[in-house]
């Protein structure tokens, strides 16, 4: 079985032939034209059928994840593709190419693909937290995705874990994103620069907060400064307390993380498996729940996209 | 079908004859043996079997409802019912009736009866809150209890909702527990009582901080107790915001809540529906999530617990 993946992206899109094993066979690229999804999606539906003449395949569907909150293949809510709300996606897709489409929030097939090819393919319960300008959520409990009543849930950036705190974009305040999320991190580490001007970040920097990204505090850490520990300790305070919550709501076997902070891999995992240990895993005697960082990497959001298709 | 009932609870235990339709047929009665599970659960047994006599009737099974956390049908955390724990509840009254056993924590079947007989039988996906002297919490996914990986999830009142909060029975800070429990409202009408001592509170109970229950601050609300007003606005504040949480995470179709706060009824789930609907259910655009009281009352435990045999 061959399936489609299309990755949608605030700035690219991915278009992968994806095979059984979950190996990319080919792959097209294009930029996202955000204020016109119209002509976008037609220029999708082109790479798509393209790359089915080019390889002489028959695909059994085709999967798209896509940034945002959708109701049955519209997209109702999204902070970086506003011009797109409305549009029912799944339906101009297939309208265009024929083929049967099937649609999910990018953060669910990540952990569908994680969880069927990857980091997590021994567990059946995984949730997935992308560490990334904000924080996408997805879970999978038995090997599927699960994105709550008419696929709205599963906004686990979106989870209050400090009432009255800080303003987020949703609109709530002291969501987990707000604190766990990679500009959150570069927002405390600059915070924290600002309080203490012989911080070894500001050389990481040549002295421009401008430069300032999420490995800054992890790079510095290496070089024991004390203001990148402090940084780094109470971002994985409040990541890890995350994680505590849905350890207790759904206590996975694996939670993994992805996007810019997950790149410090072990540097991270090390110390957020470490605090949940501390902490019981949210409750004595509870299930042990392991922190990994996805694998998948570039090709991760074009394999989970295709597994809508190759699982079922 | 006819299934068995049991509704373990932390002084009382309630066993009931089931049927198909959700009405308890014949019930009995037992006290809880704290400190001697083996003998309670064999008068349990007993129970069950004298019923099953009396009756002249066939049953399916005996579903078990248990406050608790389990693990494979094995108490491993429990705050009422310590000497139970390492106690196989399952099959101690398997080896005793020699009928099928099923269990799951209390909540979880409190939620099963409500999706199937009660308050939520209209829906899919509901989320039931007991708010107790702690909050327990259950999870239905298209008419099934979600318990997560091993039944070791759905612990919603064990959720930080306020990092460095107060301290928890749990053990972390913050939980949604220590601020929408019926001891949390208690906790903090009496506390707004000693800042004002001409509150209505004081009247309604006698002087006597010992007299203050869930109803105080509701009943003193009605005679334009100002200090009565502040607790329940901060009250339902604290409920709405963790229920937005489980918004967005589950998006249930409802919300229920069961437990000592529930009997308020409309005085409560008015004032929560208003609070939801002024923040958007968690994200704009989202779909519409109910928040109503359960209804199956003094059987719930009960009835849910013949559920998890009756809807096999």
């Amino acid at each position: 079985m061959i399936a489609i993946g299309v990755d949608i992206g605030g700035t690219f899109i991915k278009v992968g032939l994806v095979n059984e094993k979950g190996k990319v066979i080919d792959r097209g690229k294009i930029e996202t034209i955000k204020d016109n999804p119209k002509t976008c999606l037609e220029n999708v539906s082109k790479v798509i059928l393209e790359l089915i003449k080019k390889n002489k395949v028959k695909v059994s569907g085709v999967g798209i994840g896509m940034p945002g909150l959708l109701n049955n293949g519209t997209l109702i809510e999204s902070s970086n593709l506003k011009p797109w709300l409305g549009t029912n996606i799944a339906s101009v897709i297939n309208k265009n190419t024929h083929i049967k489409v099937a649609i999910s929030n990018d953060a669910n097939v990540a952990a569908l693909g994680e969880a069927t090819f990857g980091a997590a393919k021994s567990a059946n319960n995984v949730i997935l937290l992308t560490l990334g300008t904000g924080i996408g959520g997805g879970i999978i409990i038995n090997k599927k995705i699960y994105d709550g009543n008419k696929g709205q849930g599963a906004e686990l950036g979106h989870v209050v874990i400090s009432l009255d705190g800080e303003k987020c974009g949703c609109g709530r305040n002291g969501c987990l994103e707000t604190f766990a999320s990679a500009r959150a991190l570069i927002r405390q580490a600059i915070k924290e620069m600002e309080l203490n001007k012989k911080s070894y970040m500001w050389k990481l920097v040549d002295n421009n907060l401008d430069n300032v990204d999420a490995s800054t505090p992890f790079k510095a850490e290496k070089h024991s400064d004390k203001s990148a520990k402090k940084v780094i300790d109470n971002y994985v305070k409040y990541l890890s307390q995350g994680i505590l919550n849905y350890c207790n709501i759904f206590r996975p076997e694996i939670v993994l993380l992805s996007g810019g902070v997950a790149l410090q891999k072990a540097n991270l995992t090390n110390k957020v498996n470490k605090y949940l240990k501390d902490h019981y895993y949210g409750l004595k005697g509870a299930e042990k729940v392991i922190v990994k960082t996805s694998t998948l990497g570039y090709d991760t959001g074009v394999i989970g996209a295709a597994c809508l298709i190759l699982l079922k």
